[in-house]
């Protein structure tokens, strides 16, 4: 097996470090790095300030393979981290002719006038390997220096991720002799971490050393990812199948999908394979379950539209609620979520209807009907399954974790029933 | 004026560092110190090993006033941090009684049995000052060694934003000598930054040197924040009070609010104000702004509810829009959005409609009526204002953008009428 890689991430900018902007690259870029096997061993942020800079990167040299820097590339700071480059690798600035012709090109397709300024954009450090950025006009770089890799990315995501991507993860990949590392990450619903490792322990306590086990619990969510490491991808492929073919078993009915699959995706998918339309309608999650389901490109051919009935004069007109189940069992009630995602189903025209009414909180609770008491459903041509849920006092999480829920209860209606003609109006 | 008081910030985690969890207190906790005048030099990321942890102390040391440490405090990893900090300040552990005080009230509370490892939470380096969590089990430490101050802080965030709100930054206070620093958000929305920033270049240049402004932007908004640094806090207020006023008259249009306040908060504060109530119909934004309104408490006295629209047939059926407009306009059109307006109104039996139709992406876009071309309207009892958005190509964003200028369209609405008696139906 090859060494480990190591490497460490430099972050630069002010605003950064004052917490005017959240840093979403670093954990980007880590991610990125551990997928093919690199392992970050630190993570620095520093200002604007050439001394500083200075001081990270020679840190850095005496720990790490590979130095990734984002930011300190924008107009206006774009001479700092190039001529601070300069300084640590000792050389001088030289235009670059292939990047000149990319910033003209840019400038061109635009009508605009190009300034000396913009044409600086083009100077690289001496020892810079240009990396044609297709996404912004700050230059990508790479620098081979003493066996250590610098890469050099603008501190924009779009434009850091595409490069990343495109360009400087291939060319880590080709530099260093690096093992094998594939992953597979099984999606679970519906059942808390410990119960879960419970409930595998012995196949976990079986793992061969080779593959590595972590639990990523996420709202009502628990991600199982498994980390194969070895030389051989097909090998490893075979390994990691065989090891989520042996957990299955038991834990089958939590199991919601795959890599990158979400919860939302996998409900559209179901819908989009038994040609089914979906309907909502919402109380306390308050538009969340639409606006979910809204996020994905294309949701258009199965989901109708819903209802946000914060009122009860809106469940009863727009949903169809009867006033008399509203009034003797309330609106968190069994009978009125039923109601309500049957009237998803009928007044919007949907082949299928989920329906949330609850306590969101803060106020609202009663020693009866506690905050976090909260009622989702879902109806079909054959019939309407609802269920309690008893969450917290929190507004927000009490929001998420039920639009979570009931897309997962889509999710399991839509798995026993196998037929479509069942479903259809 | 005291010199200024330099801190680093210490993440420990292989979490962090692998990229599998999001690193969202370091960005708190410099934006807090900021606020209380400390300059944060330095954010440092490193693994659950003592050598890298040490490593990491003894650089901050060079550079730093304050440290503030993250994480490693958890039941499995409690040793390595406060064993490292051991070694770090050549110590030994001891347990602290007050500490095992609350661990044990914390068990008696629970009915749970205590262990030898949960008293182990009570052992803290010789050292350290106590630092009471009501919180959580894991304590707050603070040590004062060599003029620099080393905070401790468990990386659970609730437990490290109450033990630095309510203990640490009280602290902080006490033991520098620090300038007064006092902040003034000004919210701008509907005004690019360039255009903003030449409007008010000439007020920019004549402010005193104490005053600094920064623009930060974000989607469709730009906060313009005056920071005033000094020694008198009620000088310093009156000199950004005289400021604000002096800039105001030349972006009042679009200025919503100040400090704190949310577009959505605003926007339910003015109905409040007026005993206006609110129906939204969605098409693009598919629950999004029913979704950011229900995420306020208390929204439900002025939120009635919501359609989200998304085939003409509910916005037909539900929003009453006529077969001929969606025929002759298409669903995206000023009469089309304006009609859902006003179905808001008339349908749900709300005092004031708004609506959104617009393609959101990435596809549905024609030359006519490219991706990103979006209608918001605002309808009440006196007439009803329509609004065209082109925006770009990006799903989420466009999304994002219209929920806030439709909830901004509304603001500028309910800002005109001032009599109620106009509004209600």
């Amino acid at each position: 097996m090859p060494a480990t890689i190591r490497a460490e991430v430099i972050t630069i900018g002010d605003e950064i470090l004052f917490g005017q902007i959240t840093d979403t690259n670093t954990q980007w870029i880590s991610t990125e790095l551990t997928n093919i096997g690199i392992r970050t061993v630190r993570k620095t942020s520093v200002g604007d300030q050439a001394d500083v800079i200075l001081d990270a990167l020679r840190e850095a040299t005496t720990r790490a393979d590979v130095v990734v820097i984002t930011g300190g590339l924008g107009p206006t700071k774009d001479d700092i981290t190039k001529r601070t480059l300069c300084q640590f690798f000792g050389v001088g600035l030289v235009r670059n002719e292939q990047a000149l012709d990319l910033v003209t090109s840019f400038f061109l397709k635009r009508g605009r006038d190009m300034t000396d300024l913009n044409r600086g954009q083009a100077d690289l450090p001496e020892n810079a390997d240009y990396v044609q950025n297709d996404w912004g006009t700050a230059p990508g770089m790479w620098f081979d220096h003493n066996d250590t890799v610098y890469i050099s990315l603008p501190g924009v995501p779009f434009e850091m991720k595409n490069l990343m991507t495109h360009r400087m993860l291939p060319k880590l990949k080709e530099r260093f002799e690096m093992p094998v590392i594939l992953h597979k990450m099984i999606r679970t619903i519906g059942i808390g971490e410990s119960f879960l490792a419970e409930r595998i322990e012995a196949w976990e306590d079986a793992l061969p050393p080779h593959i590595r086990l972590a639990y990523l619990p996420s709202f009502g969510q628990v991600k199982l990812r498994l980390t194969a490491t070895g030389t051989d991808a097909d090998e490893l492929t075979r390994d990691l199948n065989e090891q989520v073919a042996a957990v299955l078993p038991l834990i089958e009915q939590h199991v919601y999908g795959y890599d990158g699959d979400e919860i939302e995706q996998v409900v559209v998918n179901q819908l989009k394979e038994k040609n089914l339309t979906l309907g909502v309608a919402e109380s306390c999650t308050g538009g969340q379950v639409a606006a979910t389901l809204t996020k994905l490109p294309g949701v258009s051919s199965v989901f109708v539209g819903g209802v946000v009935a914060y009122s009860n004069d809106i469940k009863h007109i727009a949903l169809g609620v009867s006033s008399e189940s509203l009034a003797r069992f309330g609106a968190v009630s069994e009978p009125v979520v039923c109601e309500m995602a049957e009237g998803a189903r009928v007044m919007l025209g949907a082949d299928v209807g989920i329906a949330t009414s609850g306590i969101a909180g803060p106020d609202g609770g009663t020693p009866d009907k506690p905050v976090g008491t909260i009622w989702i459903a879902c109806a079909t041509a054959t019939g309407t399954t609802a269920k309690l849920l008893r969450l917290g006092q929190y507004r927000e999480q009490n929001i998420t974790l039920t639009t979570t829920y009931v897309l997962n209860l889509l999710r399991e209606q839509l798995k026993k029933e196998s037929s479509i003609k069942d479903f259809k109006l």
